[in-house]
């Protein structure tokens, strides 16, 4: 039997002090404990483990010599340097998945959603690389394998059947890129991937960067085949630029048509990218759920995969600065990430799996105004970073 | 005779590995060392100090109780919660100003200018507050005081007069606001603060928040009276967001006008608020300066005054992710910084202050994209943060 954990005075989600109890790994009734553990959190906010809803785990360059960037602008520029970068600097997806995981435990995130390439030349080799990564780091987190032509599917012949051999070796979704102006061919493009996802019974996550009414477009394809499936709630839209930039009338429209078939929203809030209507899409029902993207690699250089820095990021580029716009932030990177990617057991609320942040605040917002550092992770009641600190017997990265 | 202080193996903004000597306050020649206090700077890059072009002292809530904002979403909501929390909240300006500076020193921002409010109200309170506290940190830090009229001027009689009374007890820039939107009378408003900045012989500083064609109209206005006055060098315009919607021409000539007459432009590189062009900005010779605005405000709760995260933010913002734009966004935050306010003997250069901070980072890109907290900071040869700590020797605040 293990003992009880008891953590007293804690505040869940920035409500009323509360004491929170961990038995067998999940949260029960706080008025039975058997001999416990104890964590003091007076000061503290609880959060439920963050979500990383949106992250490429294989592409990570944390830990590894500093990469010059001078790569082009264009996207195309950027997906030729990432698959040179493979090549040259020898990436070990294994290695670099489990660096990643690592760094963003210690702020709290305890789930994740990567996006892992695939391609021609590389195979599967990604997906195997973060496939013994989750297994290694099973107790600390769970993360969930989109199977991703970064490179194009359609236009590089083999990625298909190398999509369908990611999703047979252990994949859980299937991914899906710009149908437009990377695949050239929006129709072919997700009539191929709904096949994949119908065939193994497996959910859909499609990078979609498409913009205005092109993205408009393709975002009614995907409504359409989501219906057709019956894949409610199954489907995952990442970016979706497009909707920062329509009209109103029209943006109401395609979030109302998002929302009824139950197709989430991930977006991560870049400042250079278009911002999206979040009050808007949360007000029609819409889940919404956020992710860092790439972290320091040949994309971008910036990065920590701190989630609930994430949530800052989301209210900084909507002009939110309200407590309770603070608070919907923070619900994005927990709750609206949790719904995003599937997860079961997911919440503070008894029953739920015994996973929680401490974070040193006194309300929600200033959580999330400050970001403070120095937190308490718990997972399934067993304390895996401590004060901003992992804990000592986590598995070593080799 | 103080010793010498020598900085071995420190890679000045980024450049190759050089020592840096620092005797009586000055950087000079390394070769002619005398007895010295030695610091290894192996692995890190050295920037001179970081330079606060935009702040506001007098409001930040550091270290106060939590502020819950349920402020509305207008300009003019926000100044009038932020009159009333300085009445309700018992704002301290000499105490907070301190507690701000304090933060801001161990991120290693050596020099701020600060617009301080002066309205009906508070009379010069805070500018006197201010002062008190700049006389206090005098071994610390630079500050320069913006008279700054943040409640309106015209629309508030006896404003003008309590402008001129902080310009003789020791403000050292006039201060100007929104001249159309919230002043009402853009000619009278500018003639009135130029007035009073070549009356007082001192610089001038205005918040242009103006949208469009109405703030290239007052822009022009601010240019014609530069020109007017031979104030050149002398004028910062800060947020000019108008320099980021105008169509492409109209931006280029305003821009070319603004450096004719060197005229600097303070951004901050908000993720809400239009993007101004940065690259194009600098091209054309415009000295460009940034700044972190209100930290922990009523304004908005966000913000801990590093200005190598404001680098960050401003390549964001820009979607600058190559190593050279990175640099050049830390040069906005120390140079063009330094530039803007007009301060002197500033660099890593002989003869320059002693005054250096040393980020742990392998290239001046990666200080920028990463943002290392454990920097150490020296001041007129003097190591006043270790490590990201304070040096136990500063002035307290009570
Ligand atoms: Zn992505
Ligand atoms: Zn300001």
């Amino acid at each position: 039997m293990t003992a009880d954990l008891l953590i007293r005075n804690a505040r869940p989600f920035g409500g009323p002090v509360k004491d929170l109890l961990i038995r067998d790994g999940r949260f029960v009734a706080a008025d039975c404990p058997r001999p416990v553990a104890e964590i003091d959190a007076t000061g503290h906010v609880a959060l439920p483990g963050l979500v990383e809803a949106h992250t490429h785990l294989d592409k990570t360059l944390v830990g590894m010599d500093w990469f010059e960037n001078r790569v082009g602008p264009t996207r195309n520029d950027r997906i030729l340097a990432d698959r040179n970068a493979k090549r040259e600097l020898g990436i070990n997806a294994r290695r670099q998945s489990a660096r990643q995981i690592l760094q963003t435990l210690a702020h709290g995130v305890l789930s994740i959603r990567s996006h892992v390439d695939v391609d021609t030349e590389i195979g599967i080799a990604n997906v195997e690389g973060v496939l013994e990564t989750r297994e290694a780091m099973r107790d600390l987190v769970d993360v969930q394998i989109v199977a991703f032509p970064q490179s194009g599917m359609l236009p590089r012949e083999g990625t298909l059947e190398l999509m369908d051999a990611a999703l047979k070796a252990g994949a859980d979704i299937v991914g899906g890129i710009d149908p437009a102006t990377i695949e050239r061919d929006p129709v072919r493009h997700l009539d191929a991937i709904f096949a994949l996802a119908d065939r193994h019974g497996k959910p859909v996550d499609i990078h979609l960067h498409e913009p205005g009414d092109l993205g408009a477009y393709c975002l009614e394809l995907i409504v359409e085949r989501t219906r057709a499936l019956s894949l409610q709630g199954q489907v995952m839209v990442s970016h979706a630029y497009c909707l920062g930039t329509l009209d109103a009338p029209r943006q109401s429209a395609l979030i109302g048509q998002l929302a009824a078939e139950r197709i989430a929203v991930m977006t991560v809030g870049s400042p250079s990218a278009p911002a999206l209507p979040l009050r808007l899409m949360r007000q029609c029902g819409l889940t919404v759920a956020s992710g860092s993207d790439g972290i320091q690699g040949t994309w971008e250089p910036f990065g920590n995969g701190d989630m609930l820095e994430r949530a800052k990021y989301l209210a900084q580029r909507n002009g939110m600065t309200n407590d309770v716009d603070l608070e919907e932030s923070a619900r994005i990177c927990t709750f609206g990430g949790a719904e995003g990617i599937g997860l079961g057991g997911y919440g503070l609320s008894e029953g739920c799996f015994g996973d929680l942040v401490l974070v040193p605040a006194r309300t929600l917002a200033e959580a999330v105004a400050l970001t403070p550092h120095r937190r308490t992770v718990i997972r399934r009641g067993r304390v895996v970073v401590n004060g901003g600190e992992l804990a000592g017997d986590l598995p070593a990265i080799e």
